[in-house]
């Protein structure tokens, strides 16, 4: 069977089964990042790979790249509740690049890290055919605290941090080449995400949040994601999802629907978590603290599956991701 | 000015000047690894990345691929003295590869990974133009026995662990597909590498070696690499280098230069270090203990340069790498 028959979940499956885990390793792969026991605490590990010609949208700088590379794995540690430590970075470069755009991407590396409270600490650099830029970041974070994809229990408030959809609005935007008058946020929300590193320690803290994860594949195929690892049934209502409010309008002017980007449109990099019901409001005020809104979207029950209701009708949630989005 | 025309280490300079070091990087870019001061010691980190067309010899097979990716980030956490806690791997590959490819690859990995006492802890699959496989490895070390490429001083002596150059003679064998009866050892050793991670606890728990770095560039590069950040001067003498006893017998046999693989070729994945005079029996006898000899190859002394010494005539050694060798 070919790759491109076989789908990722499959293949991330496949290399679960073939990894033996070692004793120190509190998690390994298939989570949002592993975690390894150390003295008085866990050790917490991400990499994530970006390929120019899949991950970046047409205009994007140097800069943004490097701040991209930054934040998607930075926002894998937020999703652990972990603290970054640092950032290693191996980028492979056609040769007839300028130095001019290693100093921009490097530059737009550093900048980001530093946002999020962190550091660019090592790298390596290498010739490739096309631009891939893949970076690692590492943490700490106290074992009681780990926030993982698999704690979720039925009665738990499912919630998310922020606005949802803007990312993906921004990259229909950009793909399709429309005017960005008006939409400027939705193209910033593309090109200069951040990650929610303080609202992940915030979660880790509460010792109320039960899991959590990253709103990367979008907030449908994320929720899938929670639920077969916790194995509960996780059932959100469409009316309080907590869109972008740029988003219904351009969805509107163009034509496209809003349940694509809200949904299906993944890059948000927003938290996705589940808390104890009795948690909820000290969550909640502890997150106000660090300036981000929470929102309750549903809740988890005994059973399995991802169910959206919506004027009282219930019906199962497809399980579509971001790569379907482009 | 194109990235062709800057070399590596330009590059390296220019990463090292933009990213700003946090309070508690210890080690930043531009040695082995980076080092970050955590409760009790160092988190050790580091990334190296591979590309199919430039990195992997023809006959490669996905299992040696995954063993190599695994060992040059294990050998650069072993140039620090560090205790690998885990390996995490991004991986681009093309479409139409079939999905035992990534099984394979996945499974070299794992062993490498387990014969050198750590694990596989995490990664991330995309999809790209030529297979592209960039890892991350982490460790831990006590802070003062960190082994960087900086702590070089007049007076020391170089070592070397193993033999060199059967690695390089290993590649020129299979990139002229000269026939390999009698030089098994010599493909082996550039096929399936491994990384001298118990040899760099020795070194680092001994208390009497100054600096170490391993032996990928070749033996040349990385002596000028220690001597520039030790701000030393390094002189070796060409009759004690430790070749490979088959790498002589091969050259001699198809009319190549011994030193073009005992000098400039790469991965051997020794380590190459520098100790006190006082500590050099203990040091000697502490590697020995763990099943490896370590050859005295000349003595650091105050001033600059790398040079080598041959019947009383000293010269300049050229700062000649293996990427240069292919």
């Amino acid at each position: 069977m070919k790759l491109s028959e076989a789908g990722e979940r499959a293949l991330v499956e496949l290399a679960r089964k073939i990894c033996r885990r070692g004793p120190q390793v509190r998690i390994g792969i298939g989570d949002d990042a592993a975690a390894v026991d150390i003295d008085g605490g866990c050790l917490v590990a991400t990499t994530d790979m970006l390929v120019a010609s899949r991950h970046f949208p047409p205009r994007t700088t140097p800069e943004q790249m490097g701040r991209r590379a930054v934040v998607v794995n930075l926002s894998d540690l937020a999703a652990m509740g972990a603290e970054p430590l640092g950032l290693v970075f191996s980028v492979g470069l056609p040769r007839r690049l300028e130095v001019k755009f290693v100093e921009r991407l490097v530059r737009g590396m550093d900048v980001a890290a530093r946002e999020h409270g962190t550091h660019v600490v090592g790298g390596d650099l290498d010739e490739s055919e096309e631009v891939v830029i893949s970076g690692a970041a590492f943490g700490v974070a106290s074992r009681r605290e780990l926030l993982t994809r698999s704690g979720a229990r039925a009665g738990d408030l499912i919630a998310v941090t922020g606005r949802l959809g803007a990312a993906a609005a921004g990259l229909k935007l950009l793909l399709k080449r429309l005017p960005a008058k008006g939409y400027r946020a939705l193209v910033r929300a593309q090109l200069e995400p951040r990650a929610r590193v303080p609202e992940g320690r915030v979660l880790a803290w509460s010792g109320f949040v039960t899991s959590a994860i990253d709103v990367t594949d979008g907030l449908a195929a994320n929720l899938w994601q929670l639920a077969r690892e916790s194995k509960v049934k996780l059932i959100i209502e469409r009316e309080r999802l907590p869109e972008h409010p740029l988003v219904r309008r351009f969805a509107a002017r163009h034509g496209f629907r809003v349940v694509d980007f809200v949904l299906f449109g993944g890059e948000d990099f927003e938290l996705l978590f589940t808390v104890r019901p009795r948690g909820w409001e000290k969550v909640r005020r502890a997150l106000k603290r660090v300036g981000t809104t929470a929102t309750p979207i549903g809740r988890a029950a005994s059973g399995r599956g991802v169910f959206v209701q919506r004027n009282k009708k219930i019906q199962v949630l497809p399980d579509r991701g971001y790569e379907h989005f482009r």
